[in-house]
């Protein structure tokens, strides 16, 4: 019995599908939290906790109701100081932020156009309504259009994570030897367009398919439980 | 009197305009160490102990040469453990890797493209051959050619400038609150590109200006030794 509940999104076969919360249950289960799952459609949460959130993760621990994965995770580490700190020191934090910030505004918008319209196909009827006209105005053109010229996308999102490629000929993980909130956020974009993308989003010899399998591994590989066709992998 | 000696490379006016030499003149100066300076050109670099490098920076610490930035870096807090580390924890320096590796595989081989020519330009006459046989291999093109391109190519040197803009507008230097060996990377990679374009590598506005003035700033403003017209910045 835990008194713990995180709020997932959700897609019509029930999958784990958001690049945020997906960071968050990797930052869980490193610190060794179990938790309720609630899953919600993108429609439905603005119906949760009051109103107050738009969007997901949301975890409720006890008392609190923390929305944000970087509020979440700095909570984690506040209310749990006997368990290993996802930052350990301020400086760590400070490079998981930039990291966040360069996955953010490269990679994440690439793979974002590349799969939309595959997204849409995967999300509940009930929210396709509402993903199309806000995204198609976030892309400028609509999803078909988008997916039309997603083979376009690809050398420039294989280009784009160079750095990730290097990276992992180095170390096991991207921030050295054991993983980090660096690889639970990379991990969570690649498990978020791996579970929609009808293309396979890597070569099949990339060396980040390397560092990949290690984090989908992590705690018992809860990376896995998502199908990820984007990624070449079954469950 | 000092018995640390760094061998720079330099242009036809004097200035110091390796990047990662610039890394390791930031990385002296937060720790506090002297040194003395021998200006090289790129066809000299085989000729200095012993012909062991063809790359600079080399530092000469008492009894102690060492080639490549990295380590440099790492002897300095070997060698100065007293002194403010340059790397606190390993997960720090995974990070500062993670960091080089993006500005690696991104920034610098664009600016590279921008800058090539202007670079030629402002070699020393010896080393003009030099650069232009093995940079025009690099680059698939003629220097020329590179160069006349350049306008095309800074809307994409912008765009992958992100991350930094990103964490500018979040805290003072790149890894938080104080500066760290990523902003000194990040330095190098400015001052070089700055020393020699001869075409404004940002909007006037861009808020990457306002983390380089401090960056610039630092440890008495050794990077406003150069004069940086790419920057828009007199000496």
């Amino acid at each position: 019995m835990t008194n713990r509940r995180l709020y997932e999104l959700v897609s019509d076969d029930g999958a784990s599908i958001s690049p945020f919360v997906w960071r968050t249950k990797y930052a869980l289960a490193a610190k060794g939290l179990d938790y309720e799952s609630t899953p919600l459609a993108f429609t439905e949460i603005s119906q949760i906790e009051g109103g107050r959130f738009n969007t997901l993760p949301v975890l409720v621990d006890g008392i609190k109701v923390i929305g944000d994965s970087w509020a979440i995770a700095d909570h984690l580490d506040v209310a749990y100081p006997a368990r290993q700190p996802l930052f350990p020191f301020a400086a760590e934090r400070s490079k998981a932020v930039f990291f966040d910030d360069w996955i953010g505004s490269t990679v994440r918008p690439l793979l974002f156009r590349i799969c939309a319209f595959d997204i849409h196909e995967k999300l509940l009827a009930k929210d396709r309504d509402y993903f199309r006209s806000t995204r198609e105005e976030r892309l400028g053109e609509s999803l078909e259009a988008a997916h039309a010229k997603r083979e376009c996308l690809l050398p420039g999102l294989r280009a784009a994570l160079e750095p990730v490629r290097l990276a992992a000929r180095k170390a096991p993980y991207l921030g050295g030897q054991s993983p980090s909130y660096m690889d639970f956020m990379a991990l969570g974009v690649f498990i978020w367009a791996g579970s929609v993308a009808t293309t396979e989003l890597l070569e099949k010899d990339d060396p980040v398919h390397g560092w990949l399998g290690r984090g989908l591994d992590l705690f018992g590989g809860i990376g896995r439980s998502n199908h990820l066709p984007g990624l070449g992998l079954a469950r």
